[in-house]
């Protein structure tokens, strides 16, 4: 039995599991590295945040990724500002990002749905933090597999963080089908064992705990030119090992090799879902 | 140790490794689905097989596959007039591609270089028939993964039929390192199962027999629409299982995959093949 990750938005419903396809999360809304966006949030302008909303959800988003981390800013009430507009602009459940306690519970307070809290870590004070607040909502959690010394080095030692994350979601109440564990990705521009470990990392977690797994795609190629081509040929490596989400960019070119990989393992049955956005895009050619 | 197979053409030498860059051998001088080639080749026009070779090579394609099978065509003679053709427009090693013994023997008599011989299967027949033209020649040999029965469903059974092939190459003196063993990839379109069954082969024939591995990659969207989207998918892969080559499309989308895999699997390290490749096609934008 593989897990199912339920999560809601208004009126959507969205599961993340290894029998279905991949769920994309536009990891779009987010200041980190947009400095023209991060002033504008700044200055309480949410237009770009609709904007990348809908933007995303049309490419194929099936979640969206929130985050208002902007140094000297009030990120609890930013976020909740950009939650209400995303929900406003779009229907799918939201992936709530910060690192900051106080933005999650701000975020989680205003949520309509049921949310994806991102994220927790295997250090005891964060578990002990996010975890009550995570039940508290009814909510789901991603968990990073590091710990209190940092991003361990091989897959078993991710390993043991994820298993003492579903421990300790499992003693505040929070399913094990809950628990989204990020094996964590890191750019082959620095290290060129990066991707591997990531792989056996996948397939480790897969095989011994079994649970869904997420992952900040687009870091594999931070540093490097043609960023989407590299994401998009990381992505199919990682869906055959076992991820079965990712934050990640909704260019066309990640979208359809995640697509692809779907139809190639076996979660788009005859490939229904392949040929009908190929006539749905031939259709749109042909009257445009 | 990983295996080591070295094939040359008249001056050039391509090593097919799991140490280093992915193998891509360009499959587009074939007559079988290509209606006009067909005919000009029965016609004795090899104009098309000169540009198709240049082509293949200038988008990225470390060899050729060379295929002569026309029906009620002298295969032989049609073979060694294309593989003169073929190494008279590049220097490249080339892959002899053909089920008639006859047309493999005619084409190693002309080839100049290493070849490799695709193929033999692990049909008691077909060994004794091929190998000893292989020992002959000092060429390497592809040895596909199904005998009598036909394609086995399962990698154990496909692992069986590769080591039947190592065995009895080993048999006639033709090494280890000159076998490379064909997974066998079928159309995603008739078997949701067919990728995960070959993705599992190869992890298989990698762990338990080290040996090089190629296959015909196009054969996954053999009967949906954006084959090329889907065979870019399928090449990283395949890659991180660990197949070694393949015979393939040289369309942009699809070396590209492969190249950025090479990277994401470590094969090219710092990006200095990505990097650079990047640059050319700036400047090229820059001047052109």
């Amino acid at each position: 039995m593989s897990a199912h990750t339920v999560l809601q938005g208004r009126n959507s419903t969205v599961t993340i599991s290894a029998d279905g396809p991949f769920t994309i999360i536009g990891e779009r809304i987010n200041p980190t590295g947009r400095k023209v966006f991060a002033e504008q949030l700044r200055n309480g302008d949410l237009s770009t945040v609709s904007e990348d909303a809908i933007a995303q959800v049309q490419a194929g988003a099936d979640m969206l990724d929130v985050n208002a981390g902007i140094p000297l800013v009030d990120e609890p009430q930013l976020l909740m500002d950009m939650l209400r507009t995303v929900q406003e602009a779009v229907d799918v459940p939201i992936c709530i990002d910060s690192s900051v306690i106080e933005a999650l519970e701000a975020g989680l307070s205003v949520y309509e749905g049921r949310a994806l809290v991102n994220s927790v870590t295997a250090e005891d004070e964060r578990l002990e933090e996010i975890l009550p607040l995570v039940a508290a909502h009814g909510a789901a959690v991603i968990g990073l597999a590091n710990d209190e010394t940092g991003i361990p080095e091989t897959p078993e030692k991710r390993l043991e963080c994820a298993r003492k994350i579903v421990d300790a979601a499992q003693g505040h109440g929070i399913a094990k089908d809950d628990v989204i564990i990020d094996p964590l990705a890191m750019t082959v521009g620095a290290d060129t064992e990066a991707v591997t470990t990531t792989l056996r990392t996948i397939s480790l977690i897969r095989d011994e705990l079994g649970v869904n797994m997420c992952l900040g795609a687009s870091n594999v190629s931070f540093g490097l030119p043609q960023r989407h081509v590299l994401n998009a040929a990381f992505l199919p490596m990682a869906m055959a090992a076992g991820l079965t989400s990712a934050i990640m960019s909704a260019a066309p070119i990640c979208i359809e090799a995640v697509r692809a990989a779907d139809l190639l393992l076996g979660h788009d049955a005859w490939g229904a879902s392949w040929i009908a956005a190929h006539r749905a895009r031939q259709a749109a050619a042909a009257t445009g």
